[in-house]
C-alpha cells in the first residue's frame, strides 16, 4: 500500500530526486529509489519522468535555473551605473556559484558536469540564456559609450567562451590549483582592453 | 625464451606502448601486454616503467612534445614580421593539432584527456612551456611596439587561459558543435583589442 495518493507536484518529485541523488550518487540512483522516498509506485513516477536520465536532467536544470540564471538575471537587468562593473560582477557571480557548488556539493556537481556532456540541447539553451544576459549588459555599455561599439551578441559569446576556464564544469579539477583570483584578473584585464 | 635480449631504447618501448594502447585502449592495456609485443619479460619493462600509469604518462608526454611543443616552438622562435600574425598562427596551430588528434586518434586522445586530470605536475610543466613560448612572441611584439606594453608572462598566461575552450581536452566534446571558426574569430578579436 502506497501512503501517498495525492497528485505530486514537479517540485516535490525533484526535491526527493535531489535528496536521493545526493545520498547515493547519480550512478546508483534509480527511479524506483525516488519513488520509495515519495512513497508512491514507480509507475506514478514514470508518468512524470520516463527515465533516470530525464530525472537527472530535470534536477540539474532546476539547479541551474535557481542558482545561476535567476541571480544573474537580476544583475543583468539593473539599469544605470557602470556597465563594466556590472559585467565584472555578473562574471564573478557566475564563477563563484560554480566553484562553490563544485567544492560543497560534490555528488550534485558531478551529475551536473556529466549532464553538460550528455544533455547537449538543454545545456545549449542554458548557455544561450546566459549569453543573452551578457549581451544585455554589453548593449547598455555600448549605448552609454562606456564600451566600444560592435555586435553585442557575438561579443557576449566571446566573453562567455573566453572565461570558460573559470566557470565550465570540465575545468573543475583545476579550480583548486594555482591562483584563480590572479588568473581571472589577468584574463579580465585582457578582455576589458578589447571591450573599452 | 624471450626473443629480444638487446637493451631496449625508451623510444622502442614507447612505440610498442603506443601501439598497444591504440589497439586495446588505456583501460585494457597492461605493462605485460607491452612486454609481449616487445618480446621481453615484463620484469625488463618494469625496470623502465614501474606502472601502467607511468607508461601512459610517458606516451602522452612524448606525444605532447613531438606534436605540440616542437612545431609551436618553431613558430615562437621566428624573428621579424608581425607579432600579431605570429600569435594568431601559434594559437591556430595549437588548436588544430588538438582538434585533429581528438577526431583522428580517439583512443590516444582519451588517454591524454585522462592524463591531464591525473598527472597534474607533468601537465603544469607542459602548459608552462607553452606559456613561455607565447610570452616570447608577446615580448617581441612589445619591443616592436606592435603590442601594448605589460607583463608579458601574465598576458601570455591570460591568452592561453582565455582560449582554453579551443585547445583544452576537457572541451573536446564541444569541438564538433556550433561554429568553432566563428567562435575562435570572435574570441581572437576581443583578445586582440586588449593586446594592441
Amino acid at each position: 500500500m502506497m501512503k501517498n495518493d495525492l497528485p505530486l507536484s514537479k517540485d516535490e518529485i525533484l526535491d526527493a530526486a535531489e535528496q536521493v541523488l545526493r545520498r547515493y550518487g547519480p550512478d546508483k540512483t534509480s527511479v524506483v529509489d525516488v519513488a520509495k522516498v515519495l512513497q508512491v509506485s514507480h509507475g506514478t513516477l514514470y508518468r512524470h519522468f520516463e527515465s533516470k536520465a530525464a530525472l537527472r536532467e530535470a534536477v540539474t536544470s532546476r539547479w541551474l535555473h535557481t542558482s545561476i540564471v535567476v541571480p544573474l538575471d537580476a544583475i543583468a537587468g539593473e539599469i544605470g551605473g557602470s556597465s563594466v562593473d556590472r559585467l565584472r560582477l555578473w562574471l564573478e557571480t557566475l564563477i563563484q556559484a560554480k566553484q562553490k557548488f563544485a567544492a560543497e556539493d560534490i555528488e550534485m556537481f558531478a551529475m551536473y558536469a556529466n549532464v553538460t556532456v550528455i544533455e547537449v540541447e538543454m545545456i545549449s539553451t542554458h548557455v544561450y540564456r546566459l549569453i543573452k544576459q551578457l549581451a544585455q549588459i554589453i548593449e547598455q555599455g555600448m549605448a552609454s559609450k562606456e564600451l566600444k561599439q560592435g555586435d553585442s551578441e557575438s561579443i557576449a559569446r566571446a566573453v562567455f567562451l573566453a572565461t570558460s576556464r573559470f566557470h565550465h564544469p570540465s575545468h573543475a579539477a583545476e579550480w583548486g590549483m594555482g591562483n584563480m583570483t590572479e588568473d581571472f584578473e589577468n584574463v579580465w584585464q585582457l578582455l576589458l582592453g578589447g571591450l573599452i
